[in-house]
């Protein structure tokens, strides 16, 4: 790495920085103005961001249809973008929300309130909707961001960031609060990796090799998304509608995503009866069962020890025969990824004992482990989805862009 | 690193980990009631404390009075550590507070509830004090913790640690609830620093390269104290009385610490009137001034450009006037480091101003930097204090040893 691209890292994180100052303080009509602004121009460019469009789709070589798909921005994506854009504008900015107060026996009132972070850096792969959805997140929770998509969409990404770059100048704005970072260079990322201090944080959207990348080599702290191995847990007390409906959905409905089912568990109790008709109702689904499945579902493979921990993405389901609630606990456990877990069971307190026994950032009861997303649980959009456990957990919006000051007031208190 | 030293750092991980498990369905009277039977203990073997401090205080080589200080435990200094663990005993448990709850239009009913992050990974020096401390902390907010102290205080430690694992035994809790790393060595530090998800957090407490030595080590995210640069602001319409009280109060009353000011700053249409009283108070303090400084206070030092950021924990101080809050702001934001800051105004909008443009963990308005400080914020003890801004910022209590999880709860509801 030269000193240049050194010294080019830091020159970008110092102008977010700037922004960023002037961001924490910015009004929230300001920013709710700014943010219907960048909706009505990213609108009114329609017609630019489809020409960038074409060139990147134009120049992709062999790739599969779901990838291209991705990258597609038409009129129809565009408006739904700067209606997401709208969404956001409407939500209740998280900053200055007083998270308590207290005063103290000195007289001193103590406050808790939310603040942004300060800079947020984006790192992300293919779909372009990114840029004008993390903007707009950071923009209303008052933070500077610093975005850098994949190659495959860096026209489309340079429009779009052309077009907040001017809804930000025509708002008053400093436009460095979206910075974006026009080379696709891979050591200019390890770069701003290295500013821990300027940079607050990284998010990383995308594959396992993206975030692995991140996670190795980012002084910044990183908030990810790791694998998603949720499982559905069948109990004894299973109302038998709801668990076909659950299974059916949380596997089939979009099997390529993180919130999908991986693994199946059926209490013993009723194996041998819901078993067959799960199995049914998931047609189309390979099912690789351990013994005790194997020997109800005559179809079923032999599930192997990789199978437990595995995040298959596709039409694949593991599954597997239970002693009750507490085996099925210590699997999850032993072989979850800890981002989303759901029972099936009408009992009153088999439920809540499952709840509390699975460390996940989401557990359900009687739901399908599908709603775990930002926009279903009414965060308006997500910056991403965090399976860690430091500063948020599960989906992330606007307030998980927050942290907190104390504001302490007194008059004149002094410490003994 | 040797494969059995690794092996060691996995199996005591692994102990923590089921130990956390147990925790975080452990009743908080269960909890309450093991703190209160290990104070007990505390107290009735403190003559066993004391022969294993005598022995580690006999082996300190030639160091000065306030290190040897901070390793002696009599019996007050015992009483009063079992009498901490009664305060934290006393707190209201953070575990299962519900964050928020919504119903979502599908009728699905969405509760964030706060739980334990899980395993702990505390690095102290010094004090011993901090086993006991952190031990309460950890065990109150329903998480396992390892504990790593210094090598001059392995004895008491290790007395105290025996103790603490008498006391969970006897209370029906797992003794790995809190697991002592009986080896000093480096190397196995670095080993537990490599058990991503294994552990879930480090906070390394004592100095820089202690905390310099984590941060570049840990795959787990740590949280720690950097620098304490405090600055107090005394404003155009400062109380004079107030001024030189918390001038003196936040420099003066323990020069040492992390919420000692190290840099006043004073506005120029109050600078010649008030600086001579300021260093007048402020006896025996060095004063290390701008030009402004110098030509009004006769015996100041010129500051160099090295005093603004400079952590001096010594009766010295750097010395600015200023234009306004404006560039107070500015000097505080280009040199502090995000601790405490304070105004001295009595004016209706300066210190707002202040508290929103400053962007520290804690902002005084009229008071003390040194009141920043885990029992002063009414947490009952701390943990740590952290300049970071992701999951905590400030000193961190009972709450900040938690993460949260989502239940949602439904009647078969699938997502289209």
């Amino acid at each position: 790495m030269s000193d240049s691209q050194t010294q080019l890292a830091h020159d970008l994180a110092d102008r977010a920085r700037i922004a960023a100052r002037s961001l924490a303080i910015t009004s929230s009509e300001k920013k709710t103005k700014a943010l219907h602004t960048i909706a009505d121009l990213l609108e009114a460019r329609s017609s630019d961001i489809q020409a960038s469009n074409k060139i990147d789709l134009d120049a992709l070589g062999d790739v599969n249809a779901a990838f291209r798909d991705r990258l597609v921005l038409d009129a129809a994506r565009i408006k739904s973008m700067a209606d997401g854009v709208r969404v956001v504008a409407s939500l209740t900015d998280p900053v200055g929300a007083i998270r308590n107060t207290k005063t103290l026996p000195n007289g001193l009132v103590v406050e808790k309130v939310a603040v942004p972070i300060g800079v947020i850096f984006v790192i992300f792969e293919s779909r372009p909707n990114v840029t004008a959805d993390a903007a707009a997140l950071t923009l209303k929770s008052g933070n500077a961001v610093v975005l850098r998509g994949g190659k495959e969409a860096i026209n489309t990404n340079k429009t779009i960031a052309a077009i907040l770059s001017e809804g930000l100048k025509k708002s008053g704005l400093n436009p460095d609060s979206v910075v974006f970072v026009e080379t696709t260079d891979r050591d200019f990322v390890n770069e701003l990796l290295a500013l821990e201090g300027k940079i607050d944080v990284v998010i990383p959207r995308g594959g396992h090799g993206l975030i692995r990348a991140v996670v190795e080599n980012s002084r910044v702290p990183v908030i990810y998304h790791g694998a998603g191995i949720c499982h559905v847990y069948v109990d004894k007390d299973a109302d038998e509608e709801i668990a076909l409906r659950v299974a059916h959905n949380a596997k089939c409905s979009r099997p390529g995503v993180c919130n999908a089912m991986e693994t199946l568990l059926v209490h013993e109790a009723v194996a041998a009866d819901m078993l067959p008709k799960l199995v049914s109702k998931l047609e189309n689904v390979e099912i690789r069962g351990c013994e005790k499945t194997c020997a109800i579902v005559s179809d079923a493979k032999s599930a192997t020890e990789d199978d437990w921990p595995a995040e298959f993405l596709d039409l694949i389901l593991a599954v597997k025969v239970v002693s009750g609630v507490e085996e099925a606990i210590d699997h999850i456990e032993t072989y979850g990824s800890h981002l989303a877990d759901s029972i099936i069971s009408q009992n009153q307190e088999v439920p809540d004992q499952f709840a509390k026994g699975v460390d996940s950032a989401a557990v359900y009861i009687n739901a399908s482990t599908r709603f775990t997303d930002g926009s279903e649980f009414g965060l308006g959009a997500e910056i991403g989805i965090s399976t860690q456990k430091l500063h948020a957990r599960g989906p992330m919006g606007v307030e998980e862009l927050t942290t907190t000051k104390y504001i302490i007031r007194g008059t004149g208190q002094t410490r003994e």
